[in-house]
């Protein structure tokens, strides 16, 4: 299969690229290099050092034996977007390539305008590059569990059936996105599931949680093939960042109660559920909708999780939620379909765990401090970060 | 009390700006004339010939002895949106600067695009602006009754009570647009609702139904008072698109079968709901929605209408409906919080369509019957437009 990963230079895209490659598809990846443009704007890196696109691409190739294409451009491009499906005429487009920070959308105006405007046209020119180029093309795109919110009833996959007043429909489930970056999710599943409708393509929508783990089957073969691993307070997720707390000595930073309960997964199964759902494709003019996670945890379990694998004293601090969200909640979501499909669960346990430590303390000398806090407040419309410049105003 | 009318010199905007001053508000405008381009570049114009806004501005003062002040500029020009809210210091803003037509926004993809960001964009920008200047500025905003779709069950204002799985929530109600246009609409919703969430910001979503009318209390006192007509198969509407094919002799083009239901309001009723909204404001953080319109009709019964109160001979034809929509389908919609209000509707009685039919009457010299025709079609990702010039490639 001819697959082309949009976001393919990312934390999931490039070893979403390497797992496809390996399995014997020709894979193309497309990429802006955004995401190391937000590393210098935010004063921060990687905690585990990545090497540029074309280089970990020779690597690859050096260490595998496959060659994957790249193509470098802006999906907020049209004629780019264009270009690129008419050059390497793909059978699935994977598509990583938006903001994916929530901390992000909400420094300011300007970031939330950003977030929108990018994931929004970005993914609007491709449903249009599609269309006129080939509507047959399956379209796996990234959403998030974020997407739903924290409803008081279960979450379903995508849709749910309604009674109401005597009558009964399927309809697409009701969404309470917590952050800009989140809304802009939600404002793509919107697009997508009209474009299946008017045009007849084919789209699934993987409503991710939040991935942990930083290494793949195929990145392990060479240290030239790693790839990122964020712990800041933009663009690291939470267990990675309770991983580089502990190793450090940092007390582990709970926000509120802690009580916030997220679906979670291992970034081996974010690519075996993309595999999944390309080998799978939907049918022509289908909208679908896979949770992507593969068990549940509140953040204060994770903190507890971290506490009990290390080897190290760990402490655990309550700071206020710098979000605005449930504290506490009602969680309980579906996630059947890839499990129907196939997926054989990583799921979090003490070895996985050690494994992530295990990365924390190789690059612990890397570690900047200041760049750990939370310092994105929701409730203002505009927050300074202490690592990076000073902005200039709106 | 002091109220902002974005968008104050279009179809809605304008009489709306006049009826609130005329009942002692202090009222101020804002617009960047892009509706007026839309007609250049679709090559039509209004039915109604329309002043400058400028022009029009120093007629009600005339009149009216008003003074209604202007502001010029684009609400995704972050700078004048925040400017305009320092210099005008509002209690309320009514909102309805958008890209308002469904065709305009499924001509092409750079019609979508541009679509979906100058909506969101702007929206976003005033929820910055009055955020960061005064939260308890009161924002309505025009939606529209397309954001819902056509379910198969009742249709709610803004939220559902659905009990799943033996738990109860009361959630959004889910979105099932119809076009680009409808879905930038859907974007707003969800971004409003959030600002008001995470800012304590307030606001009323007025989900309007289609408008038909042209003459209110205020622009009836002077011919240059009068608001813009739009007959074209790009932004008029059906009511007043049928009044116009009656009265020069044109069947009446019925999409399809002609089953599709929508909710309607008179013209007066908008300035009137659009008061009581204003008068009775959101509570601080609250997000409310109100479904904007008084009867429903299903198109052919509208054709039905106009042929009976049309004094002459008419015949209506049905062609392929150029929208991917439900030709027939259940439609009952809640409309009863803003008669809880107080509102008082003009129905679409004879009086009614013989006052519209006159309107097109008097102007029948000014229409363009090649503009009639609805050439944008929704199954074609590029559509071309018999009155327009050549566009440039994408």
């Amino acid at each position: 299969m001819r697959i082309l990963v949009l976001g393919g230079d990312g934390y999931l895209g490039w070893p979403t690229a390497l797992h496809l490659s390996r399995r014997g598809h020709d894979v193309g990846v497309v990429d802006n290099f955004v995401r190391r443009q937000y590393d210098h704007e935010m004063g921060v890196d990687s905690l585990v050092p990545v090497l540029g696109l074309g280089q970990r691409l020779r690597v690859w190739n050096e260490v595998s034996g496959f060659t994957v294409e790249s193509f470098v451009g802006d999906l907020t491009d049209a004629a780019f977007v264009d270009a690129t499906l008419e050059r390497f005429e793909p059978d699935t487009v994977v598509h990583f390539a938006e903001q994916r920070s929530a901390p992000y959308s909400m420094i300011d105006r300007r970031h939330a305008v950003y977030t929108q405007v990018n994931n929004v046209v970005g993914t609007l020119n491709l449903l249009y590059a599609i269309a006129e180029r080939d509507p047959s093309i399956h379209l796996v795109k990234l959403g998030t569990m974020g997407e739903y919110g924290t409803p008081n009833i279960d979450i379903e996959e995508g849709f749910i059936e309604i009674t109401h007043k005597g009558r009964t429909d399927l309809l697409p489930y009701p969404k309470q996105p917590g952050s800009f970056y989140h809304l802009s999710k939600v404002h793509d599943s919107h697009n997508i599931q009209f474009a299946c409708r008017v045009w007849g393509l084919r789209a699934t929508d993987l409503n991710q949680g939040v991935v942990y783990g930083q290494e793949t089957d195929e990145t392990t073969l060479h240290p030239g093939l790693a790839t990122r691993f964020d712990y800041d307070g933009v663009f690291g997720t939470v267990l990675n960042r309770f991983c580089v707390q502990a190793v450090v000595g940092h007390p582990l930073t709970v926000h509120g109660k802690g009580g916030q309960t997220r679906g979670m997964l291992d970034i081996r199964d974010t690519l075996a559920c993309v595999e999944l759902a390309l080998l799978h494709p939907a049918a022509p003019g289908e909208f679908r909708v896979f949770n992507q996670f593969t068990e549940s945890f509140s953040v204060r379990q994770m903190a507890d999780l971290v506490a009990g694998a290390h080897s190290g004293p760990v402490s655990i601090e309550h700071i206020d939620d710098p979000r605005v969200e449930k504290e506490e909640h009602y969680y309980r979501a579906a996630h059947t379909k890839l499990l129907d499909l196939g997926l054989v669960p990583h799921l979090l346990d003490n070895s996985t765990l050690r494994g992530l430590l295990a990365v924390a303390e190789r690059h612990r000398d890397r570690v900047d401090l200041t760049a750990i806090g939370a310092t994105v407040d929701w409730r203002r419309t505009a927050s300074s970060l202490p690592t990076a410049g000073v902005a200039l105003a709106r």
